[in-house]
């Protein structure tokens, strides 16, 4: 774990469901001081996952060092070095705003998120799409904001765990900051993905490609059997 | 190729340009009976592709026994047991109410168009998604075709000659008609996908996954530098 001290960060974990809490969990493991932040403080998710972040910590003689504390989205956002938004894509923009223009100045704001839409049930449709997406939307909201998207597109458990799925297997890396791709690639590889996986898919215009993949997912996801999926490029 | 002469059908190709080329070049090699459609008959592509394809079957002393012709949409769609749409996707609607509803009752209709809107220039957005797809809009336009959606996710150069892309990778079909994917799938295996490469992913609603991850493909080609790429699936 001394390596990954090394470069230990302050992590913005901003979302309390189950993305936010298995990336912010692993995060912890590997060393870093994660804040989960939520719509408000002290909900019980964030929590929750404190208490059992917090306990894995201790079972290991606290031997990671890694911190978890929790807080609102402003304090996530605020304390963070490095953000990610982990919300619902459906409310992120909401979950931004609270966080404040000015705690996401400058910060590398990795996005994991997708703007599913559950309403008309499922499969789920896409509630921006073909001529924008919610990363584009995101950047253009917080002009300071490094947004680098990446890992929605595959679920939870393969973002932390990559070796679940057997083999080489994508990952990919958005955005217009080059220097925010590569700390969001050093955190892809800390999270345990090959550095040749990970694809940079160049400016933040590829969010749409990004994005409109998951029916293709869900569809994968039906056919298959397992969340635990992914696609790997090949080419001549 | 006797045991592609053994199966020959009658294929009707709808669509003039490089995918229904090359598409309905390979099938002449495989020994079909060809007839191309366009919106006139004796158009300038489909009478240069006849010669081309008839030259091509000429010159191995006609030990392939393909056969090329051409004529209209009505024409191609009323000769062919199986028809394949390679019309464009903006267009593909309007090309098969040309081709005629009672040309089409009952056949296998295989759809490997995108509905591509370069309107916009590039990166092209796509005319219908989301909530609804190409595939889907032949479908319901023509109840009594069998559609099945297929080879939309790779260029013509990987439809006819999937080796070019070294190792195992994925090609998908979709559609309501079981009997329409199975005919479908052997026009696959004929083209050179192996059939574990094949996968089945479901009903016609398919179609808005397979449609929607053209966005990705046209990344991965400008972050690859090549068309000839593809996904491969994997799982754990």
């Amino acid at each position: 774990m001394n390596r990954a001290k090394d470069i230990t960060k302050r992590i913005g974990v901003l979302g309390t469901g189950v993305v936010g809490q298995t990336l912010a969990t692993k995060l912890v493991t590997l060393g870093h001081t994660v804040t989960m932040g939520g719509r408000s403080a002290h909900g019980e998710a964030a929590t929750a996952w404190v208490a059992s972040a917090s306990a894995r910590v201790a079972s290991d003689g606290g031997a990671s060092g890694g911190t978890a504390l929790e807080g609102t989205f402003a304090d996530a956002a605020g304390s963070g070095e490095v953000l990610i938004n982990a919300t619902n894509g459906a409310h992120s923009l909401d979950a931004l705003a609270q966080a404040g223009a000015p705690n996401l100045e400058g910060k590398v704001l990795v996005d994991v998120a997708n703007p599913l839409d559950f309403s008309r049930g499922m499969p789920p449709s896409l509630t921006v799409r073909n001529t924008d997406s919610l990363g584009e939307q995101i950047q253009r909201a917080h002009r300071g904001a490094r947004v680098v998207k990446t890992l929605n597109t595959v679920n939870a458990d393969v973002m932390v765990d990559p070796a679940i799925v057997p083999g080489g297997h994508a990952i990919f890396v958005c955005g217009d900051d080059a220097g925010a791709k590569e700390t969001t690639t050093s955190l892809l590889v800390e999270l345990g993905w090959p550095r040749p996986d990970i694809i940079d898919l160049g400016g933040i215009g590829a969010c749409r490609g990004l994005e409109m993949y998951l029916p293709l997912w869900v569809s994968l996801r039906q056919a298959t059997g397992t969340g635990h999926l992914n696609i790997r490029v090949v080419t001549e």
